[in-house]
């Protein structure tokens, strides 16, 4: 997924400075710490979180200067945990560029994130606000709550409000931040900043449930991993949920409804099944009703480039290809 | 160490508290993260950093409630960087505890790691001070680029300037926005706030001096290492430095001094030769010099039960069993 170009070009600019100030924040460290970090940053990403920062800050007028260090602070700290989160699964490539625990240490890409966190936290304290900095560090907290309860907790969870929580710890809430926090460094009263806030949860929800739709219907080469990736992990997502829901009474959906996990075989057979069934086109609803609701906390903001953009984004977001 | 009584006893009411808000932060989180947070928090520590916090808060009348938050925040920061370090040195026990790391995943030690410093960030935005945000986060950015460099750097490094800049970026930087931390907090004029920064710094120098020094010194079953373990992983500390610059000429000082690293036989002589020289001894005296200067930088404050524990604390930090 690109950001399309009607966006994209409206915000172009500052997103470049917004890559300078990131890469600036090596300056005068490690070498090799400040190769690591031009690499990371250099192999890019969609820059959606930023991307949205900026829209909602330029349209209801943030200070530019604030609002360009807190978008950068925004995409550290998702750079950050992308870093420990490729060591920790031992993923080797992300947007087909090699990651950084391909190439280093365990030790020194441990300590990278580390940094990277580190940066992320000082930006967001230039940008000079107390409650930005609370909900900072409540956001990376909920991440990583989110990422070790995934680990601890047992395969296959068929509650969907288990899903729902699961995918805001790990999408909605910086999505939510992204936008939440741009509001708060404008003058904008307290019901538009709620608006704001709500608008960037949404957008994140049905970000998350069409990465997780992708995960069954995209193509292989394009996301990197094998159709069904993530039940084949033992991870079930809205497809899979649904899926469970309608079919109660087939024996690998009885023996998930029973707390164990199918044999890989198996899971291969359901994969196919999900693919085929009704349940894709009721996750992507699911999607598009986050998306509408997105959509009608912009409508008590008078008509400009930067809700129409933002309207635009959330649109998008559920018109990916499946 | 432990610190003295009659320093310890005018804070452990507070210390009692920071350490509650400590525990507090894993309350709502997964269940087995609350459990690690539980095992590290009281496992202990001397808590010398929260200490100094709070003997200049109480000193220089800052406010109850941010001290004891803001002091839980330097504790905890100074938590973070244990649980990675750990972790990367596969270091198993810590005060006699098993480690995170002898007992979890990688995966979980860095994510658990991770937690404790989007917490400490959440308690450091808590005291409410933008310029306190700041020098957390640039504080956090020396450590890990200290460590960084270290990893990347080749062994024995022989210069002076670099065991200092590397023992402030260990120790000193930490100690040092301990004490300029509660300064800032308090209605301190600047230059009572810049007398602070410096007697942390210089007492932050100092222990680590001495910590460097019991690393030749000490009893081995105590401080849980061989006698001279630094040395022989290739770190050179200031006894090593000052035996180097006294014996130029010697067949193993010649080659650290040409870019080599001695064998392992040869180490050993050479920590032998360091603790029956006078080096232990000019390290000592060193650490006893950034001391003065640290008691210098108190002179300025009216007589008080806090400036006489400062005072105490920091003649303590040289007075350790040698």
């Amino acid at each position: 997924m690109n950001i399309p170009v009607s966006v994209f070009s409206q915000v172009q600019a500052d997103i470049q400075a917004v890559e300078s100030l990131m890469l600036a924040q090596t300056n005068e460290q490690h070498p090799d710490l400040q190769a690591a970090l031009e690499l990371i940053v250099k192999s890019g990403g969609k820059r959606i979180r930023p991307t949205i920062t900026l829209l909602v800050g330029h349209m209801l007028e943030a200070p530019q200067d604030k609002l360009v260090t807190l978008a950068a602070a925004i995409e550290l700290l998702h750079t950050a945990t992308l870093i420990h989160d490729d060591l920790i699964d031992g993923s080797l490539l992300r947007r087909g560029m090699p990651t950084l625990n391909a190439q280093w240490s365990p030790g020194s890409t441990i300590l990278t994130g580390d940094f990277v966190f580190a940066r992320a936290a000082k930006l967001a304290a230039d940008a000079e606000s107390i409650p930005v900095m609370k909900i900072f560090s409540q956001t990376l907290a909920t991440i990583v709550n989110g990422e070790i309860t995934q680990l601890f907790s047992g395969h296959c969870q068929t509650e969907r409000d288990n899903y729902y929580s699961r995918i805001y710890a790990k999408t909605a809430s910086l999505f939510e931040t992204s936008a939440w926090t741009a509001a708060l460094i404008s003058p904008a009263e307290e019901k538009t900043i709620n608006s704001m806030k709500n608008y960037g949860y949404k957008i994140g929800m049905a970000f998350q449930i069409i990465d997780d739709i992708l995960d069954f219907t995209g193509d292989p080469e394009t996301i990197g991993k094998p159709v069904g990736g993530d039940l084949r992990q033992g991870l079930l997502t809205l497809p899979g949920l649904y899926y469970i829901e309608d079919h109660a009474q087939e024996p690998e959906v009885l023996q998930i409804l029973q707390g164990d996990c199918p044999s890989s075989d198996e899971l291969n057979c359901l994969v196919e099944k999900i693919c085929a069934s009704k349940s894709i086109t009721k996750a992507h609803s699911e999607a598009c009703r986050f998306i509408e609701q997105a959509r009608v906390h912009l409508e008590s903001q008078p008509p400009s480039s930067e809700r129409h953009s933002l309207e635009t984004l959330a649109s998008f977001i559920v018109d990916r290809d499946l």
